[in-house]
């Protein structure tokens, strides 16, 4: 057993992380944090964990890192972006290992950050030891890290299905284009008009378009992978679900790239993998069949006519997108089973 | 006042015709048939319509050309494909104007049509005759035709915004991409396990990939706009929601096409189309703000990053996609003010 | 042809006000007036009005009753309580006909107003000449009226079928019961958490009870048809549709009342009213019947094994709960057909 | 560890015992039954499951009473009433245990069975021996029974705030009112037009009135608890949502009854109960707080102007409601934790 803290609690990241470690069967949670709802329980604020002991027992106090340091050997910042370092960089200091949700260890170069993200980074010193949490590309890496930088949601439904194919040569670094369709819950728990239910129900529609913060991550993976630079064509929009994030991709093949290597890199890549589920035969990606789980669907078609490959996903934004794909890099830095309180 | 008839009336295509029809200032709504609900009223079948006197009055009949012939100057066909044409045939000869909203007259070519539509084309010798029903198209063609193709609700939201942009060479034919997302009665008022409300809500997932049926008609119009043939990536995708398509485009801009001149295109081609509304500013298409109306909404940007040109457009699936859109036409062909009945 | 002006047309029922008169034929809407939308265009707030001439010209300016006396002969005020007092007065003496859709004129006792509202009343001087604006029973005082109360939401889905029963003595005036069920926009377009679509999707839950500010009118209006002091029992709860209230009564017949008085006296009342639906044979009300229309569905049921009577009513909480029936009171004041620009 | 079955697990309430299931500590799923889906693994028919090894390897069968003994310890019979009971005497006879989520073992008359399910009881014999299995009042009971008849869906909802109070003689046995509100998961997974997306949303409205079949168990029940025949009025909702019953009680204090008789009264009946969640301050029941958890909330109010006591509960309707009742009840039955499988 080891201790973990929340910093930032409030958000549907920090709900979500709630909700995984108070059933986690190695981690105890032992500090939550919140400046909204300080002096208020668990349970309090979130009626539905009430049935948890440990909700009704734990509450809500200010974010203060020292004492947060002693509370707890991981913490978990459920920040937004520019707030998170300035926490991340005390509590590694006093020997805390550090899980960020936010962007602010993503990117790898803070003038790229500082592009997308319209300010300073707070701690560029700190930018060289983070560890960016896809689990299924860096589980090593991972494993010896003191600071995640867990991925964001629309970035891990793209980077997993293309990262394998970029990497076998099998599709083109130019001319990506990820078409993505995300639940409202993304849009965080901010009392905003545009979130509104009457404003988000019988309503679809595009957004952030054309340079979305997630494209500075996204590239960066995607660059790696292809051992070239690549520029990505990514258009969100917003879906009036509260959970999932369904993307698809439109590849360019290789020349010689067929059907069947796509599907032989797909299993060589994550015929193991607790997390993928690649989709076989007739069934397509289906945000319903992951809501609430850390699994990301994968299927893929190539299309005799146009010559494209369409590579489809399907992810729990707030899971496999957030806070269950962060456990999953907790896991790993712990040494658990990596599946530990993520498949029960 | 002309009299009109709808034949399948028990579909929400069919039912959205009921509603336009009932409130038309110029068409007077004589007889709706249904094997399903024959003898029952409109106001029965249809509670929201009851306190329209007409729609108390008139019973579903069982459908028959002769008697539809008797009864209406002008019938709407909204049937399945393969049906629709064998009321076409007997219809036209009875001196009747036919405006269908299945695809059965939509592909010029009786060989496409058996591609996509699997079974053989039960009229051919109508084809010449028809013409697709796409007023800021074909408006004149459509206001001397007898028998109208009524687009389909993909393709008329891919059209409208593609035409214009091919015509003028401002975009290369080859590439073109249409990612779609339509409201789950475009699946229309079938008893499947699919369509079940806890099947779609929370819900969200790509179907019918890589070669669905609206990609017939839909390549069939971009090849005339381009004066080439057009072959088109199509991915739609089921959204939780009653009423809308949004569709973005990925277009490749020719190479001296600028911003500017896309936007002076639109200008010239929808600028006074009463169903067309070209956002400005920063305002992105949302089905909320069609949904109910014929209009379509349509906005642009130049990617500078990918040198891609992204189109969006937001359409309500029964209205503009399908039912307004057929009404329009009959308001052509009737020599009506061709918002009649559309826009109060 | 009249002028009238919207006074706080930012709101859920402002805009649906402002829907309702860009497409009425006698009225012509010259002002509409919000503090947080000045001089933008109504176009620009509400894209979904962008095809009318006049949403694209008109834009929104600041309150200020003397320019809004010049501007209008009509002004309907979207105002919250409290602060519609304000404008009415001068309006008033302006010489203008005001329709108030805030609850300031709908309770004759300023000291109920009080215990209900929590503050005094703004306007107790102009009590007295105010009709609470229920055309179904206060048509012929609606018509002389220069200050209209509209009726809230909820009062107006429990006093319609209530109140038939009441004055023919077919129910005990004690033990009624009124469960309520209302979509989300009855809540307002307010920026708060608790009606995030996270927040209201996949969520039923009841509120404010037991003494909802309702109460006050509704308690009133049943008092006065049942000729002695009614106490209601009311429970609201919020339900995620974007419009409608569904409202269940339960009622105690008197010692003789059948089911065929009960009909008989529905019929009588209510047979020949354009905008109540009464339901016959096995129907029961459906708030998507209503959607969008100024029509209420009611239906009832005598319970043999238990002796009581069940009234359900169905109705638009935006249009007949609100700009429906305020509109509905304008067409009578000004001597237009009552169903005007509600039917089209 | 012991073996169970499910016979039917091709509805709602098959599908969440398939999910408690496989996740649960001491069970084995062994055996699924589905005529539909017989060949096809677990993981083919549901995908949000294949995660687990199980899914993916074992298959649907057909249901066959002798295999399904030899392959099972502990049957869970999903199946419709009347077929159920088919299924339940051979498997009793053969040494299983038998857990049965229709109705045919709620009503122990054959003939108030015939009167609300309109057929004779397909097993009138077995009715002495089956058990209500209701933990939180027959708890002792369930221990030792062979035949549990699990509770339905609305039953749960009115039974345990309601049973209390009638022991305690808090409350009148007259005049009780239930109205409630369901997701459209209640309706199982029917192909029927009534269910399809399109109808349920945007939808509120009342069915089944006033006598649902639910009546029947219901007053069972109420009356064993009040030692006194008991009537209820009983109103059911669907609502849009997928998962959730929010059940408004309306009831009538006896004469010297206070609220905090009220308040102690439910702490003695459930303040040790891991499931029953009752809500203090001003918080009120949320489906939202239950869905996917097998907790009921509960929360009362007296209102000191009707004099009445509101009582208000939250379950989701296909855990607390049925499938996850049924697991505590074998959870009982085999002497394991009450809570195993039910809170990780």
């Amino acid at each position: 057993m080891k201790k973990v803290a929340i910093v930032g609690a409030s958000g549907y990241s920090g709900e979500e992380l709630v909700r995984l470690l108070l059933s986690h069967p190695h981690a105890e949670l032992t500090a939550v944090t919140s400046r909204q709802y300080a002096g208020q329980s668990l349970a309090q604020v979130y009626p539905r964990f009430a049935h948890y002991p440990r909700a009704r027992a734990l509450r809500f106090s200010e974010p203060k890192a020292e004492l947060l340091a002693r509370q707890a050997q991981v913490v978990f910042l459920a920040l937004p972006h520019g707030v998170a370092a300035e926490f991340a960089a005390p509590l590694l200091k006093l020997g805390c290992h550090v899980i960020d949700l936010s962007a602010d260890f993503r990117v790898k170069s803070a003038a790229v950050y500082k592009e997308f993200y319209a300010h300073n980074h707070p701690a560029p010193g700190l930018l060289a030891q983070a560890v960016y949490g896809l689990p299924e590309v860096y589980r090593e890496k991972i494993k010896g890290a003191s600071l995640i930088a867990s991925p964001g949601c629309y970035p891990t439904s793209i980077l997993l299905p293309a990262i394998p194919l970029l990497k076998a040569g099998l599709i083109e670094p130019e001319g990506i284009i990820a078409d993505s369709l995300s639940g409202i819950s993304g849009a965080g728990r901010k009392a905003e008009l545009d979130y509104l239910f009457v404003e988000c129900n019988e309503s679809v529609r595009p957004y952030g378009l054309p340079k979305h913060r997630h494209l500075s991550e996204i590239e960066q993976e995607l660059s790696l992978a292809a051992g070239q630079p690549v520029i990505l064509q990514f258009t969100p929009h917003l879906i009036p679900v509260n959970r999932g994030i369904l993307t698809t991709l439109y590849l360019t093949p290789t020349a010689a790239a067929t059907i069947d290597q796509v599907s032989a890199c797909y299993q060589a890549a994550y015929g193991s993998e607790p997390f993928v589920r690649l989709l076989e035969g007739k069934a397509l990606p289906d945000t319903k069949n992951v809501a609430g789980g850390n699994v990301i669907e994968i299927a893929w078609r190539l299309d005799p006519r146009t010559g494209r490959l369409i590579v489809m996903s399907a992810e729990d934004n707030l899971v496999k997108g957030a806070s269950g794909q962060a456990v999953q890099s907790m896991n790993l830095i712990c040494g658990w089973p990596e599946t530990a309180g993520l498949i029960p």
